[in-house]
């Protein structure tokens, strides 16, 4: 059910955006272009979303004199990661409204009670054992087979806080690989495709989502995007039903990306819940220059109370690849490029791993 | 010839911007998603184009301290508006690149100099004369006939600065009317339709234009454009024609609209120029959403150094119109049509005749 006490805002009020990355940027400018202000914290002074407001914050998540400050100055509060920390969310969420609200993050910032949330929604996900201790995982592996992954439950993103178990791999050294943290174990699961569906969960509980993605990675970092997805209808049915299941089921305002894996299973297919991104989220970046609206504007239409869009897809076929490290060096070859359109982030250097900018292609 | 010595810029410089208004606002917003900073310079405190970037500065134009380090803050200098002070252009562009080049801003700060200019390439205006007396004006109105207009030389915009002469309009009394500025008067055209092309020129001379517009005015401010405009093939290859020659003429870079007079002659049309605008129009704000790059990006791509965009428009048919004064406040109602999108310029409070947000829908 869908909170009735969440303000509807009016052209010239002010959005707050916890963390300071290239989401937090897009989201000031979509929220820029529908007459909203945007106030950004975040502890890092080379935020790029810092370049695109009037107002911003550069203090610690922990900071209370600075989010009390932060939270005098806005009308709503939102989000761009999914690690704020639980006293920051609360802190704020006494002061102003936070949306999504704080209660989504204790459910996806943990691996372990994201999946069993999930589970017990009736939806499929990796099988996934949790793992404290050497032993844990020794039992763990036996149970869901080699190769198999060991993620820290917490704080992982990219392929961080993730080791693979091997056949001949030493489960103690494999939990000091990954800090010794509280962890999970998921077992492989051999998927023909990733899938992302990216959704927006209105005021009113109504669920709008965009054009089923198919995501490919290398490097556990999302490379290329491909709309639509070469899935059939009952692969894209399913996705839309399990994105607005839980969508409905975390009580959600705003967008939130569920990925999801495809798996062969007889003469069809099977799909299972990878993980729950309570954001806008990089498969989701072709909604830009793709459709008729983006995912960032939804966003901010969800938050403020607004009328959610119906997306209409440009174009038969799109693609949207990311510039990472040093492929940044490439943006002024992608300019000349028809049909393409590049976005740079104004990170000051770029460093291997780094997300600087991506270019989405939309095909006729 | 296209000038060889500006600078091709790199991601992270940072573009000045002369005016605060929706277009800088616009233009900034556009910067930004290349990984370009902006700094913006503008008298009013309450600039719509301040909300969006770092850097601002709230000084009037002649203020050669905050000019002085403007310049020194930015790579390159653009302006928003036509009226630049010629004194501010002179300073500036002997500190920094100003794209484009101020010689243009002589030519078409003088309604009597632009037409002297546009007739000797051969390219025809509406009939016109000169007007510094009321004398001058008696004889000028015998020559052109009335209905005719009366037309302030410097500084008129959206209707300000002129009168209509009728039968019995007095000559004295109309000068006084537009401040007894010198002045011309334009012959009544009777046009079929009023088209615009918005075409960018690059640092290599390179030309590339967007589809024309149909334009309709209301009170002299433009309500409604519409792509493609409803012309012959004829009439857009020479409203393509007419563009292009007067970009190269003026040794143009960035972005200008020519706004044009479509008159029927005979079985066919002749094309006549109302106007250039050396920067980014309303006309072009449909490229927003209905195609692949924005007048606002191709701007700054030129300016930047960079490769224009060669752009695919979305859509069979594109509609883009102004929310002016009280319309604002239909923009919730816009929100929730399909495939309109809807940007609101931010600006405090509405009155009559200002343009507070714009609508482009998109059809298939």
């Amino acid at each position: 059910m869908a909170e009735p006490n969440f303000p509807v805002l009016k052209p010239g009020a002010t959005i707050g955006i916890l963390g300071g990355g290239q989401l937090g940027r897009m989201l000031a400018l979509a929220a820029a272009r529908l007459g909203l202000h945007s106030h950004v914290y975040c502890p890092d002074a080379e935020s790029p979303a810092f370049d695109v407001v009037r107002r911003i914050t550069q203090a610690d998540y922990g900071d209370k004199a600075a989010l009390e400050k932060f939270a005098a100055s806005v009308d709503v509060i939102t989000y761009e990661f999914e690690n704020v920390p639980a006293d920051t969310a609360a802190f704020l969420s006494a002061r102003k409204p936070v949306l999504p609200n704080p209660k989504v993050l204790a459910t996806t910032q943990d691996r372990l009670v994201e999946k069993q949330f999930i589970n017990a929604l009736g939806i499929a996900t990796a099988p996934f054992a949790e793992v404290n201790t050497a032993d844990d995982l020794a039992k763990a592996a036996e149970k869901l087979g080699r190769p198999s992954i060991l993620k820290t439950r917490r704080f992982g993103y990219d392929g961080k806080g993730q080791t693979k178990i091997s056949a001949d791999t030493d489960p103690a050294a494999a939990l000091r690989e990954v800090g010794g943290e509280p962890s999970i174990l998921e077992g492989f699961v051999p998927f023909e495709r990733e899938i992302s569906v990216i959704a927006a969960r209105g005021h009113d509980g109504r669920i709008v989502c965009f054009d089923v993605t198919e995501n490919e990675h290398g490097d556990h970092i999302l490379r290329v995007s491909k709309v639509p997805a070469a899935v059939t209808l009952q692969v894209t049915a399913e996705a839309i039903r399990i994105a607005g299941k839980i969508a409905t089921a975390l009580d959600y305002v705003g967008v939130l990306a569920v990925e999801l894996f495809v798996v062969r299973d007889g003469a069809g297919h099977r799909v299972l819940v990878n993980e729950i991104a309570p954001r806008v989220h990089n498969s989701g970046h072709w909604t830009l220059d793709g459709a008729t609206v983006s995912q960032f504007e939804q966003h901010i239409r969800a938050i403020a109370g607004w009328a959610l869009a119906e997306p209409v897809r440009h174009g038969s076929r799109i693609e949207m690849f990311n510039l990472i490290g040093a492929e940044i060096e490439d943006f002024a070859r992608w300019l000349t490029v028809p049909g393409a359109t590049v976005h740079l982030y104004g990170k000051a250097g770029w460093r291997h791993g780094r997300k600087m900018g991506h270019v989405t292609r939309v095909f006729d």
